[in-house]
């Protein structure tokens, strides 16, 4: 009885790490390029069963290496064909959604040829996309689409031009009498302005949930959360001001004088993934009289005694992915509610710290904002 | 005499195709990063001759090659320095401006990872700015800046939701009873419709243009051309139709009912880069109820007996660079204006086939539209 029950736990153990060793029996052969590939690449190539394949030219190399693969395993080794090139597949499936990764040819770090590249880890990194069952939320569709528009708008406190990116809810052209609420929402750290939209797909998710009737259109404002100015694992370095300065001062003034915005804090919302998490927990408390709704994706949580003034509060949202111990998400929720809070949790099945847990998060937000 | 005449020709001929050996004593030490770099990168760096530098790691890589050299030489052999980089600097100074690049690894294509991507060749490559003497006209500079919209407009004809960047003006968010006209531009063979706002700079142009009163406001569309379909030196091949249909019966209306535009011929203008240009021409001719003001950038030229109603075109502005024998630029341009035609041209001094003729094409174009 025993000797089954270990036997049952270690069948278990393997499988919620999915460290099982590659069958090739068990790889079904029906792979397809990855949709983030560029035009005409065939490689990098994802399966229905979630394992991914690379495909890298590179005939006098001694070793390519692709970083992406089972935790804690470095990465996937490519093997050299008969045709000069390097072919691998990951050992088990990826989890679905969106994947960084690079290549290592000979010792130096470079991107995948095939694939586009996103920023992330202070870097353009290659990206893949393994196809998730929910997918639908985030695909282009025939409907009614938002503009993404980049601004550069004036910061005085850094003394350049900073960009932003602007998305302009399907409609917004034409109806000139309307206001809209607006939400900015950060990236994580290593990341830029650019991550939403390019990796998040958020005007996808955006125009979606606006053809389905399920949200009323409101404008999303990304800007870079000068993030990356401290070292992974120095967080605690971090300085939220000049950031604050440059989201408070400058681009919410610049965004209500320039677009159609209901410029008050009822009809504004600050949310960020991960790092940007951290920075949208201090700035709304920082600034309470901003911002009515808070989100933190994969980013923390609020306590109830964090806020002097609950009646300010419309919203908490808090999120992970069912891979970041999402109870103690649930935990704070639980608090939050009991202190009077409108709290609201989401975990995200089967992912870890990763951009499908984020897309899923803005469409499990986006409905309770605004109301 | 006769000697020193010879000797006098040699030096120009060495002189006009750069290719003059590189000796240690001539190269400037003061090199930067270019301004194209990833953040936080030295590497590319370019030095105040135009010389550019590169530093490569990949420590047991047996060869590092970078595609940007003089030409015909095949690129920039890098050479392994003690530290385990590949270190290179080209064997003379580069023509000013931006140009695309990749490093070939041991037989593999890859880009640097130390400067951004831009799409070039039917692939993301990297790129390099070389400091241009009257680089001033492109920067970034402290003034209103329009916005670059990025736009998924309905193509039942292709049976997708197509891209297009939309540049709005200065001011355009909030002149709400103005209307602008338009200019629809187009990228080169290989490149897309990020092309001429990554590459070409065509935002801050705009801007810079339109703070010194030189211009009066217009937007700027680009789309993708399509051109890429069709490999490079099979342009013969290439078919007009599809794209025609998607800028003409799709897109431009769409432009129209979408954004404060003067939707007359009188107020669009069509122009493209290389085989931008070759679209240029077709559409235009195919159309000639649509635009009134035609520029070829690099892109050939029209003849007086190609055009059946000369009242219907205002302007025709032909441009090269002086390294792209502009001769014929200008003969045709010649015959345009013998012919009754406000035919324009301009040759941008110094540079060949590549972005900086275009961003100057453009500041010299812009001024001369919707007059």
């Amino acid at each position: 009885m025993k000797k089954t029950l270990r036997k049952i736990a270690f069948i278990a153990a393997l499988s919620s790490s999915s460290c099982f060793a590659q069958s090739t029996a068990s790889v079904v052969e029906d792979f397809k390029p990855s949709t983030f590939n560029q035009p005409g690449q065939e490689y990098p190539m994802v399966n229905s069963q979630g394992y991914a394949r690379f495909k890298i030219v590179a005939p006098a190399a001694d070793s390519v290496r692709v970083s992406l693969g089972l935790g804690g395993r470095g990465g996937t080794k490519l093997k050299k064909a008969d045709d000069g090139t390097w072919v691998g597949t990951t050992e088990g499936p990826m989890d679905e959604g969106f994947h960084y990764y690079n290549v290592n040819i000979d010792g130096g770090k470079f991107n995948d040829p095939g694939t586009l590249n996103f920023y992330g880890s202070t870097r353009w990194e290659s990206g893949i996309e393994i196809p998730a069952h929910d997918r639908d939320f985030y695909a282009l569709k025939n409907v009614p689409h938002g503009n993404v528009q980049q601004v550069l708008f004036p910061s005085p406190s850094t003394n350049t031009s900073r960009r932003a990116f602007v998305y302009t809810p399907p409609g917004y052209e034409k109806n000139t009498k309307e206001k809209y609420p607006v939400l900015y929402l950060q990236h994580g750290w290593g990341e830029d302005e650019t991550a939403w939209m390019n990796q998040g797909h958020a005007n996808l998710i955006m125009d979606n949930l606006i053809a389905e009737g399920k949200i009323k259109p409101f404008i999303i404002v990304n800007t870079y959360g000068m993030t990356n100015e401290v070292k992974w694992g120095r967080m605690k370095d971090f300085k939220i001001e000049p950031f604050q300065t440059v989201l408070i001062d400058e681009l919410i003034p610049y965004v209500d004088a320039n677009f159609r915005t209901i410029a008050k804090p009822s009809h504004r919302a600050m949310a960020g993934l991960s790092m940007g998490g951290m920075e949208t927990k201090t700035i709304t408390l920082n600034k309470p009289d901003v911002f009515a709704y808070y989100g933190l994706l994969s980013g923390g949580m609020y306590a109830p005694e964090d806020i002097k003034d609950k009646s300010k509060v419309k919203l908490i949202f808090l999120s992970a992915g069912s891979k970041e111990k999402p109870e103690r998400i649930l935990e704070a929720t639980t608090k939050l509610k009991e202190a009077g809070f409108n709290a609201v949790s989401y975990v995200s099945d089967k992912t870890g710290h990763e951009f499908l847990t984020w897309r899923r998060s803005l469409l499990a937000m986006a409905p309770l904002l605004f109301k």
